[in-house]
């Protein structure tokens, strides 16, 4: 059976819109997900950098993210004829591993807990296929990278890139068909 | 530069004996670690299965576990010559995730933090070595797994076996000169 990796953080869980919301109303600003084309929040507001990156240091950051659209079903269809595991670059943010597991068992409680790596490296990650929104973890990965599309990530040309999960269902399900 | 992959528990840290020691001190009981050559406490005492497992998923029962012997200093001298990452099966007690992470701060501050794994099923794993205690994470590993010795692995022969971290050094660097 094959193997499909699939990050986190805006690929199945939504910390973007959280972050600029909570961000905005911090520090009294006003920038949209349209604002960020290209670009991170710290590259916008470099001044800010050490507040932004606190915010997702926050215990319970990560524990009440939305789910990105679609995710759930086509995870759930995928974990039929793929071996499904959920890589995430938690030791960035050593704060968030116990809201990222409970976020998982309460979203995706389908998948083999088993299955749930928190590492830092992706160039650890033995699998078919990883779905990602940062290219710096595609390019460290051995199979097959896909570039899940992202506000930030928009300049990138190197990767095959998806714009949602219906595209992620088409490239692995309706296309093999 | 080659990688070695090696586990946490029995192998850098000790968690038999305090194991041990809380188990009989809790149930009045008097095992020793001779008592567990080739069996687990859980086959010794099945009737207190549950709460022998629920001693280590106390948050706190990962903070303050001695080092393996010799394991700080090996690690030092291989982390020159190879990419080491630590990759420990902690989700099978997601409630010990800080405790461990805090401990490999403290007491292997020179690894690098963005080569620690929290992992479950040790397949995910690319590394040319995985050192490790549990034959079981060994039979998935596609690279040259190492058996390292504890009571209850001594009756497994199919892998190659070390007894300590002298026998690593041994086999990473004294072997190759």
């Amino acid at each position: 059976m094959q193997r499909i990796a699939v990050d986190m953080d805006d690929v199945i869980a939504a910390p973007l819109p959280k972050h600029l919301q909570l961000f905005n109303q911090r520090y009294n600003d006003n920038i949209s997900i349209n604002d960020l084309q290209g670009r991170y929040l710290t590259e916008l507001r470099p001044h800010l950098e050490k507040e932004i990156l606190d915010l997702l240091a926050e215990p319970d950051f990560f524990r009440d993210l939305d789910v990105m659209e679609d995710s759930q079903e086509v995870l759930e269809l995928l974990d039929r004829e793929y071996d499904i595991f959920i890589v995430t670059a938690a030791m960035e943010l050593p704060t968030s591993f116990s809201a990222k597991y409970q976020w998982l068992e309460k979203h995706f409680s389908f998948l083999n807990k088993q299955n749930i790596v928190f590492c830092g490296d992706k160039s650890i990650v033995d699998a078919d296929y990883l779905i990602d929104d940062n290219p710096k973890n595609l390019e460290v990965f051995k199979g097959q990278g896909i570039l899940f599309n992202s506000p930030y990530n928009s300049h990138v040309e190197e990767f095959k890139r998806v714009d949602n999960w219906k595209d992620i269902k088409s490239y692995f399900i309706d296309n093999k068909k």
